[in-house]
C-alpha cells in the first residue's frame, strides 16, 4: 500500500513508517517542513533498507491511499483545513491523542469527545477515518525485531476502512480488536493517558494494554 | 475491613460483597430499597458462607469503613447529597461508569470529565476517593473459586487511600496499578464503553485489560 504519514518526523509517525517500509509498504512521511521531513526519511531508509519518501504533510496526503495522522492534536485544524480533498474517499488513520502535558488535567479531549471525531469533522463525511495505534508505544515501533507486546484496539464507522487498517497491524505481529463506532474513540485516546502514567509512575518507557477474555 | 456497598444489589456491587465476604469482611450492601437489599444480602451470605449485612445506603455508609460506590452514573446527586458526613474521612471507592445505552455515544462522562470527580465534589474535599474496580466483570466476580484475568486500574489523590483498595483487590487476586491522580478517572471509566463493546462485539461475557510491559 501507499501509506502517507503526515506529522511523519515525530516519534510514533518515524516508527510507524519504519515498520511499515519493513513490510514492503510505499511510505512516504510529510511534515510542514519538507526538509526536515527529507532528513528524517533519509535516516528512517537506512535503518529499513527500503526508500521511504519525503514531502509536505498535502503531497504526503494526495500521493497516499491510506493517510495516517500523527499530528499533534493542537493543530488539527490548520493543518487538515486544506486537506480535504486530498483524503476524499481515502482511509484516515488517527493515532492523535488530545493530551496536555502542562502538569494538570492530562487527558484533554475536544468538545466532540475525541480527536478522531474532530478529524472527521474537518475532513468531511467522505473520509474514512479509523482511531488506531495510539497505544503501541514509539519505543517498541522503533526498536524492530521483537514482538510488540500490545492489542492494536480500533474502532471507526467504515468496516471496510478497518479491515485495512487491522491488516497493517497483523503485519507487524499485533492482534486488532475491533472496538465499534468512532463515537468510542474517545475511551480509545484516554488510554494513551493511563498508558502515559504508568510510564511515568513504573519508570518503564513502553507499556501497553492487551484484551483478556477474547476466543483464540 | 467493614465494607459498605451502595447501589450493593446491583451485579457489579453484588459481585463484590461476594468475594470480600469470601475473604473475611465485614460487608454490608445498601440500596433504596432496604427490603430489596436485605433478600439480596440473604442470597449473597449463603454463596459466601458469611453473613452479609442489609441495610439503606446512608447506614451502609455510616457503619463501614470503606464506602464501595455501586450506584448508577445518572443518580449520584440524589444519593451522595445527603451523604457528606458519612463518607468523611473514610476511603470511598467509586466504581462507577458514565456510560449511556441508549443506541448512540456510549461514553458519556460529567462535564467535571469523570463521575469520579463528581463524587468527589458531591461529597467534599475531606472523602478519600479512589476510582477502581470499574474493569472487574461482574461475570468474573460472581463466579468465584478461579483467577480472573484482568488488573485493577486505579487512580485517586491520595496514596494511603489506593493503598487499601489495592489491598482489597490483592485479596482477590487482582494486580493493581496505579494510574495516578483522579483526573485519570475519566480514561478509566472510558475503558468500561471498550470493555462493552468487545464483549458485544464478540459475544463474550467478561473481556478484562491487563497492561504489558510493567517490571515482574
Amino acid at each position: 500500500m501507499r501509506i502517507g504519514i503526515l506529522g511523519g518526523t515525530g516519534k510514533e509517525g518515524a516508527g510507524l513508517a519504519l515498520r511499515w517500509a519493513q513490510n514492503g509498504h510505499d511510505v512516504s512521511i510529510g511534515s510542514r517542513d519538507p526538509e526536515r521531513a527529507r532528513s528524517r526519511a533519509a535516516e528512517l531508509s537506512g535503518q529499513a533498507g527500503r526508500a521511504i519518501g519525503a514531502s509536505s504533510n498535502r503531497d504526503a496526503a494526495m500521493a497516499a491511499d491510506v493517510v495516517v495522522l500523527a499530528l499533534p492534536a493542537s493543530g488539527l485544524a490548520a493543518t487538515l483545513g486544506e486537506l480535504r480533498d486530498a483524503c476524499r474517499g481515502k482511509v484516515v488513520v488517527s493515532t492523535v491523542v488530545p493530551l496536555s502535558f502542562g502538569g494538570g488535567r492530562l487527558f484533554t479531549p475536544p468538545a466532540l469527545g475525541s480527536s478522531a471525531e474532530e478529524v472527521q469533522e474537518l475532513l468531511g463525511p467522505e473520509a474514512r477515518v479509523v482511531a488506531a495505534f495510539h497505544h503501541i508505544a514509539a519505543h517498541e515501533l522503533s526498536t524492530t525485531g521483537h514482538d510488540i507486546e500490545c492489542d492494536l484496539l480500533l474502532c471507526g464507522t467504515d468496516a471496510g476502512a478497518k479491515n485495512t487498517v487491522a491488516e497493517l497491524g497483523r503485519g507487524m505481529g499485533l492482534r486488532a480488536v475491533d472496538v465499534g463506532p468512532l463515537t468510542n474513540a474517545g475511551p480509545l485516546e484516554g488510554i494513551t493517558a493511563v498508558l502515559a502514567t504508568i510510564n511515568r509512575r513504573y519508570k518503564v518507557k513502553s507499556s501497553g494494554i492487551k484484551i483478556t477474555g477474547l476466543p483464540a
